[in-house]
């Protein structure tokens, strides 16, 4: 078996929603919402089952989609995107990643990254050759560490992979941040790989700018959405790509061989979906930031110190003060079990867990208010 | 960008079927059917998008799928295998392939191969650290090369990756030729990836035969299937994985940061397709063996020296009695844009094209009678 990935373990969101499962917890664990995606967009979906070929699309995608991600791209950031050369569409954003990173990286190159991170990416980035060099943005705050990310550049960067909005910080990178990350990128003759799955999970009026939007980063960014994130139907499996054709190449040839391609009535029901109207998006912005507020204000009253949320699905929440003994996995898999609530462990998303903050979870409220009602009922009964 | 994969140009099947769009061609390019697979798998598909979630399932698959391919490697080949232990759903063959090798390969290992082959194996063989060993099957009967065969294992001999029944080839390999190899693996203590998609595709009363089958290779081999190739639904992208416990392990720890799942309505629709009745897997040979004569005869007629097929979508035919000047590329394009039919070059099967059959084309059969007839028509016309 492969050295580097045998060291790693089953990844914490499945073990949880496993033992989430086993033990009919209410699952505030693996990131994905309990509704079952917008009606329209699902009927598009059969519809296209019946109704056109159920047969390998293009490898980079189905026109209309690809013609969708490019208009997406105008629509909200006035980014002017070549469908046929700029656009491509993946099996999820994590076989975006994955071809991002096997298909830029070549041994010895260095990646720098940003914890608190997801949890393929050091796998993926070691696996591709690639050598990560971490910095770690610091609760409550999680803001940028200016000197620590200039010095984890050097001439051997070959990329930055930049989270925003960042799970699980629950943080929306500011311009001043984008804008210190861009220079050092074009600094370094660099790119730069943005997971921007929640880029329409952003509350409180803020915006989330893509670093690719930035004086100079065109032509160094590889943008990555998610139909699962910004249209609730995780388990559909379509993201996408946005590259200058001199980067998107070598994804492509990665991409090709990786997986090849994606479901087409999937790919044709996502590509109505982002010609919605703006109420949708906006909808789902304030529908989520309910549900945040509902959430963060129950765990408080139980005596969690909820930490603030500018966007995704997630809310930290420190035990602290819960009287509980062990680390965050002890305190996840004790809620799990004994309250009937599921949540991840935030060391989870360390390289090195004995450094990593311990007494703060994860919880996601991507889910309905009766269920977050009842979690917290569970969560005060419990304390 | 990486230096191996930007060596490979995009992948032929994709090159073809383009310029088959682009000049309004019959596709007998690409591999893939033109009908929309079984109406009720379809249905099933349909009404899982209304009725289950369309959230992530668990990263093995859904239980449904994972025991309906316990089940069928029990029912076809009396494999006893544990479905919580011993199968994995993939995103398609193709990622199931590159689960395999990224999560087998450790860089330096050696990989023994057969050509002519898929061409995504050189690329994720040499991406994951691979070094390539190749033997060459010859036409008209490719038959195993025993001593080149026994040659290429080495010590350091970390897999064989055995596609058969074989495309391009339309070879199934014999029970003798099966235990050479099964003796190779053992003596090397080595392990088999058996691409089988095509495994209910052969011909003429022969039997597929799972290298997994002989006599201790249960432990030595992973048997990849394909949801596309077995329903005729190539774009649905659902591929399932059988290996003991010790060799799915380190795939799946692979697939979770690669791609991580697959959708769960597409999943349980290939489920039940799994549990039809024996006609449909009897039905599905007879009907692809009809279509082989069909295009066979065709092809002969016009001048084509046709090639046995034991099993595949495919029929590969010689052009040197058509009086064409160029090599299989220039055929194949000429007759695309010429003749209005496409057809893929066999020695792009080949790692060095230099050195491989340069008059041989292979068409793909598993079209629709009329299309079939139209094909041949075009072709007769044209020379
Ligand atoms: C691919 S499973 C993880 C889902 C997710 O985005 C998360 O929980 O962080
Ligand atoms: C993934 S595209 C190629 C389809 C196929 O199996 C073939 O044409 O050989």
């Amino acid at each position: 078996a492969n050295s580097i990935l045998s060291s790693y373990g089953t990844s914490v969101f499945e073990v949880m929603s496993r033992l989430a499962i086993e033990t009919q917890a209410i699952n505030l664990g693996q990131g994905f919402p309990d509704d079952n995606g917008p009606a329209d967009v699902v009927a598009a979906a059969q519809e296209g089952l019946a109704d056109r070929p159920n047969q390998y699309p293009p490898m980079l995608g189905v026109p209309e989609l690809r013609q969708a991600v490019a208009k997406h791209n105008k629509r909200f950031y006035d980014l002017d995107v070549d469908w046929q050369t700029e656009t491509m569409v993946t099996s999820g954003a994590t076989e975006a990643l994955s071809a991002c990173l096997f298909g830029l990286i070549e041994p010895g190159d260095e990646v720098v990254l940003i914890e608190p991170l997801y949890d393929c990416y050091l796998p993926m980035i070691r696996r591709a050759g690639g050598i990560p060099k971490l910095v770690r943005v610091e609760p409550p705050r999680w803001e940028l560490p200016y000197e620590a990310l200039a010095a984890a550049f050097s001439d051997k960067t070959k990329l930055i992979l930049l989270n925003s909005p960042m799970n699980p910080a629950a943080k929306v990178f500011t311009p001043a941040e984008l804008g210190f990350i861009a220079d050092l990128v074009k600094r370094h003759d660099a790119y730069a790989v943005c997971d921007e799955v929640y880029e329409h999970i952003v509350f409180d009026g803020l915006r989330h700018h893509p670093l690719m939007t930035l004086p100079g980063m065109r032509e160094r960014c590889v943008r990555i959405g998610s139909a699962g994130k910004t249209f609730s139907l995780t388990g559909w499996k379509v993201g996408y790509v946005t590259a200058c054709p001199a980067l998107l190449q070598p994804i492509s040839k990665c991409h090709q061989f990786l997986v090849f391609t994606t479901p087409p009535n999937l790919q044709r029901a996502v590509a109505y979906g982002l010609q919605k109207g703006e109420d949708y998006f906006t909808g789902l912005a304030a529908g989520m930031q309910a549900k945040r507020d509902r959430l963060s204000a129950g765990l408080a009253g139980i005596g969690f110190s909820v930490q603030p949320c500018q966007g995704t699905y997630f809310v930290n929440a420190g035990f602290e003060a819960l009287g509980f003994a062990g680390d965050d996995m002890a305190f996840c898999r004790h809620i799990t079990t004994d309250a009937g609530v599921c949540a991840i462990p935030v060391s989870a998303f360390y390289q090195d867990q004995g450094t990593a903050m311990r007494t703060t979870v994860r919880f996601c409220f991507s889910k309905q208010d009766a269920i977050l009602d009842e979690a917290v009922a569970r969560l005060a009964r419990h304390f």
